[in-house]
């Protein structure tokens, strides 16, 4: 066994050669999709016109448990991959903890976050393909900017539906955009119908990414030869993200580390989902128990509070109907700094893994959040995103259990980006304006109420 | 010979035991600093009530080839350290060129540049020495976020003067130090005898880096067990330095990668003296020939347009007299994007070996900067900082030559940073508004006016 350094890099050669589809083992799949109208399972052929052929076919895979990364990806994702496994040493000695603590970093990239993993896939897929467009939605921008560097890369034009309380507060991730060649819209917009009816309804909404994604599908829909690209809760957004879990099982085996929990911030569940996705399949097959906690803003608590039911996954019901845990396409969460977590839905392969026990989940006020983050920025020399700081914050609740019971637990969790284009949050976080808002039950009916009754 | 990765990334047990101190191979060394008042040079008596005593010590030494790097910077260093050698496949296939290009990445932090490199040892020193405080000055704002970061880890209370221009342009950057716990000024301020009277002499100045160092040391000096601490141009900072052409020549030797040319952006002089400094060693000894190219802003080319003399580092006339490249101490530099290379003078080693024929340099227009910047970020999924993209700039035309001439020249760069806080001049650049400053011979008269006239 080699000695664990502060980071542990893997070498080119050890990057996963396919991505985990843990749907192969998993003992029962998620439910399928529905078409909204006829309430029967979609098929691949009414997937097709909306998503590029190669990610419905991933999408509906639920045999195979590795599915080969195309060269055309790794030449990506070579370019700021395999991403360090580290052991927060500092972090562990501020909290006085007897816990060992690592955490996969995936901020080291201009994205600055783990949504390159899947924005390079989608747009090759979409390349050899042949489209001549994408459009999508972006929340806190991440994705956004992820997928414009892949459109930049492979030369596919995009256009950027940003929700406007994160175009507001980011200003600067438009411009990043921009610069990569994307075509950036603040959503609603006057552009299309569902963002009119929105704005009509709504005047003064800062729109959600329920919304935005009504609005990037009925481009993809009206143009020739367009797609439409998610950066999230799709099973083959997952797919593409087990890079993550697959890169950190090798560095553990490498070293023997022996995960006891592994922590992640859910939103719509895809860096969560790609990085316990391999841990899991072990766990399903009886090769481990390794506890999978997940970590949600009190402000939009899909797992902790919603409800298990088929919804739409848009505020403009245009998607087909997805059995997950869900607040309500109409439910507008209020505003949180972690703009990426502000979805109302969740993966239907996390939900289910939630819903069978094989997932706990927690939820925190953003205040605690910025707690921890700052703390951890001091220690680690890593200023966090908002959205990942919710998984620290999970380690760190862990890290001082152990520090309660003497317990020398190995805690792992996803580091998923980086804060630099968060600076007004951790502003207001710095001058003690910030706000917690917690739905109240009042609230949460009132989303609950547009959950469509479909008698499932 | 390993097989040569996309990136190089150094095992922690590869990372250098020593700082590279090239003063001791040079065949002639730079003039001493001169005491303002005496014209005699500075004891090491004299400089330590203002720089902290380690650090006096590594400015004069001439002897000690390496001096070895204290185990308490060495943590720090691991935290983001080493930093990956990458061969920019991708840009060589947009240029077309028969070289092959590499560059090392110092851009890898939250800090965003190689400052970090400096500021941790200085501020390891200061702790250990038992200062109670800190001041510094910050242009472009990386070196006040590295400061601010290591202050941070260690413990040591900061106050930063920072370019009133760049902290109109990079607003987040101060959220970034404040984060990290610094207090923040514009400077010129109006709390130090010398802002006050610039404010008053040229009320609506955007400042400069030479005053911001007036102010920061004014402040050091009337505070007890307080020192200043500078993130560039002297030799003790492109000491600390080294450990970037360290790293760099220890993954050259390993891949057997043979650089012909050299290539950095020149503002004080720290990155380009750091990364340069183990390889000018060989070269000095006859091991080599490679060649070295500092790349300037034209809107400040102390290199290219410059006069070597005797100059204050400052504004103020408070720093010790240095022997320097220099466009004067009253040189206003014209607003430029990259504010980390608005200074007059110029590090008194890399003047010294430009003086005498190692090194040579050359001056570009911040809109031909931003052209190879935009490229480079798209083809390479780096976006970079301004300073950084001179350097890509020498790169760029460097290949393009031998595109040419059909030479496989090995062309290596430094690519000291991200653009992550510089989104307004990326905005100005995508606008097509980005205008050119270059001073004209009359500027460049006043400038040089105020150089003092002492005879050398």
């Amino acid at each position: 066994m080699e000695k664990i350094p502060y980071k542990i890099y893997l070498s080119e050669d050890e990057m996963p050669k396919s991505w985990y589809n843990v749907k192969a083992v998993m003992k029962e799949l998620p439910d399928p999709f529905l078409h909204p109208g006829t309430l029967q399972p979609m098929t691949a052929d009414e997937l097709k016109p909306i998503f590029c052929d190669e990610l419905v076919d991933q999408e509906m895979n639920t045999k195979d448990e590795f599915i080969p990364i195309p060269e055309g990806v790794t030449d990506y994702y070579r370019m700021y991959r395999p991403s360090p496994l580290v052991r927060a040493y500092n972090l562990e000695k501020q909290l006085g903890t007897p816990a060992k603590i690592y955490f996969k970093f995936e901020g080291n990239n201009t994205s600055g976050s783990h949504k390159l993993n899947s924005a390079a896939a989608q747009v090759y897929y979409a390349k050899q393909q042949g489209i001549e467009s994408l459009t999508t939605e972006t929340g806190a921008g991440q994705w956004g900017s992820a997928l414009s560097m892949a459109c930049a890369y492979y030369g596919v034009p995009l256009d950027v539906f940003m929700v406007k309380i994160s175009s507001e507060q980011k200003p600067y991730r438009k411009v990043l955009m921009e610069t990569y060649g994307a075509k950036v819209h603040a959503s609603p917009s006057t552009e299309t119908a569902v963002g009119r009816r929105i704005l009509e309804e709504n005047p003064g909404t800062g729109g959600s990414l329920g919304c935005a994604i009504s609005e990037a599908l009925e481009t993809a829909m009206s143009r020739k030869n367009c797609r439409y690209v998610l950066g999230s809760v799709l099973d083959h957004v997952i797919l593409h993200q087990t890079v993550i879990g697959l890169e950190t099982q090798t560095a553990c085996e490498k070293y023997g580390i022996k995960p006891d929990v592994i922590i992640g911030c859910v939103g719509g569940g895809s860096n969560f989902g790609g990085l316990i996705a391999p841990f899991m399949g072990g766990r399903i097959k009886g090769e481990n128990s390794i506890e999978f906690v997940g970590i949600e803003p009190a402000s939009c608590p899909s797992l902790t509070r919603g409800r298990y039911a088929y919804d739409f996954g848009d505020t403009g019901k245009m998607t087909p109907l997805i059995r997950m845990y869900t607040l309500g396409s109409g439910f507008m969460p209020s505003p949180n700094h972690a703009g990426g977590l502000r979805y109302h839905g969740m993966s239907p392969i996390i939900s289910k893994l939630f819903h069978d026990g094989y997932i706990t989940a927690r939820s925190v006020e953003q205040s605690k959040v910025f707690d921890v983050a700052s703390i951890f920025a001091k220690c680690e020399g890593i200023l966090p995103a908002p959205e990942s700081s919710h998984a620290i914050y999970g380690a760190v609740e862990e890290a001082l259990k152990c520090k309660e019971t003497g317990e020398e637990k190995t805690i792992l969790f996803g580091l998923t980006g980086t804060g630099y284009f968060d600076m007004t949050a951790y502003m207001n976080y710095n001058s003690g304006n910030m706000v917690d808002h917690i739905p109240t039950d009042e609230d949460l009916e009132k989303g609950f109420a547009t959950i469509p009754d479909i008698g499932k």
